[in-house]
């Protein structure tokens, strides 16, 4: 470690003024590592978000990269099954910044995060330089008692489901989306779900994912696709290419089961704007098409802006 | 995870072609995350490196910044006397670049050197962007059976020592140094150590840290500093000056009993161009002094460029 000595100090002053004392946490930021209990086997991921890339630094609260950040991080974690544990934090701050406390802020936007999903930020690194906001994250979880849901498990008459709506992402949600943790535990643990991933390119690209994984295909419903109700003011048509490509939304796409698809459409188990959709079926054909048999393009939008 | 989808395909393949099948990785690189079985306890640390910072990757081989920002990496576990199990390493690669297969370098000098140490690579993400390269590892391992090393274990009497030689880094080890996972592990089994770090930032600078998280002080001996040869050609006041202050030596720094320490000194277990170094003792009197009484000072070079 170095050159983290203040980034450490205000970690470990955090950690003692807003974390209950954490018994997993065997040694606390500030040593060459920290070190952490953990169970039989951990999930273990990171995501890197960059300044004009993933976020407008100026145009935004700090805060809110930090938070996206962590988020993406957690979403990852939740795209599982799986329950957030530990997250190291690094940072590359530009020496040229509008907020003199440009990195105090993006923690705090990651803390207040950490706090809220109970996920301990355990060390990290912070450096300044000439370059733009670089936030990096890495996180441990904890899986499912049942078992990760992976991408590959999708079999042929499944039901594929999403949560939310999608689309127009960028008006906002993707600094301010809740990664869906307690749903995707919920659903695994009630419905024992066959894959999963969360929707982070857009729902035409990343379900192809999920059928190279599982060596399947899958028939979509267009009229079902759960659109977000931001995009209310655009023409049908555009409404649905922006629910299938924008991206960064941050839902989970899964599929199970019929049986248990019917059970799921039946107890609608979450609030109104949390809802799940069924959106299509997995078919033995390897192919992406509309239930007329049309097929679906991987459209040309980018989330990155 | 998003737009790592080559990379991801880089790991998977390098995963079947180079690591033995791993039995603790129960899901491999292409998920959402990664899962591993673990101990029960784990080290975990994170390290970001950037371009013209840590490197300045138009004069190298860019293998070697791969390389560096694991080998920071593995050093942290080192200084804890852990070893390096399990990193993920996430890329920001600039547009404009002299290499087009930039990031496929960055990760073979990734990839080697986590093949040498018996690290795996389980994930990641790379994006590309207008900044320059970013190279971010986390990194976890197993602690040592005996118990880690921490920097706060330091007591008065113990005997200081260092591996290797300090100073002139910045000349080729800064980019090619070896981590110390193996003598420090040696040196913990066998010396049973009180405190340790891995020195980033120079001697003088380090091991007030050491110092603070004990609440102790030191007295070191000027003559014993074991000053790197490649800073033969200064005059001796700036030999010195340069092994306190240079950073990214990457060596050891520990404290252990009198007992131990000259029984360690008796045995000097490893090759000559790793010989540990008595520097100094802990003291009562939180103060940083030489021999004599006199003040050692925090100097003001600094390893970034």
């Amino acid at each position: 470690m170095s050159r983290e000595f203040e980034f450490i100090a205000d970690l470990r002053k955090n950690l003692l003024l807003h974390h209950k004392p954490n018994s997993r946490l065997v040694i606390p930021p500030g040593d060459d590592t920290a070190e952490l209990k953990v169970p039989e086997t951990v999930l273990y991921a990171a995501d890197m978000l960059m300044d004009q890339v993933h976020f407008k630094i100026d145009e935004i609260d700090p805060k809110l990269a930090g938070r996206k950040a962590l988020a993406v991080n957690i979403s990852d974690i939740a795209a599982m099954a799986g329950t957030p544990s530990d997250a190291v934090v690094s940072l590359a701050i530009p020496k040229q910044r509008k907020h003199k406390d440009l990195g105090e802020l993006v923690m705090a936007g990651v803390i207040d995060l950490a706090r809220e999903f109970n996920v301990t930020i355990a060390g990290g690194d912070t450096n300044s330089w000439d370059g733009p906001l670089v936030i990096s994250v890495a996180i441990l979880g904890h899986p499912h008692t049942k078992k990760s849901v992976q991408r590959s498990g999708a079999k042929p008459g499944d039901w594929i489901f999403v949560t939310g709506h999608l689309g127009g992402s960028i008006l906002g949600k993707h600094l301010s989306f809740t990664p869906r943790v307690a749903e995707a535990t919920y659903l695994h643990t009630h419905y024992s779900l066959h894959s999963m991933m969360d929707l982070s390119d857009g729902l035409s690209g990343d379900i192809r994912h999920i059928l190279s994984e599982s060596e399947v295909g899958a028939k979509l419903t267009k009229e079902s696709i759960p659109i977000s109700p931001n995009l209310h003011n655009l023409p049908p048509p555009q409404k649905l290419q922006h629910a299938l490509s924008d991206g960064e939304d941050f839902e989970l796409l899964f599929t199970l089961s019929p049986e248990m698809g019917k059970k799921l459409v039946a107890d609608q188990p979450f609030a109104p704007e949390l809802m799940v959709t069924k959106i299509g079926e997995i078919t033995e054909t390897e192919s992406l098409v509309w239930e007329d048999g049309s097929e679906i393009h991987l459209t040309g939008f980018r989330h990155s802006f």
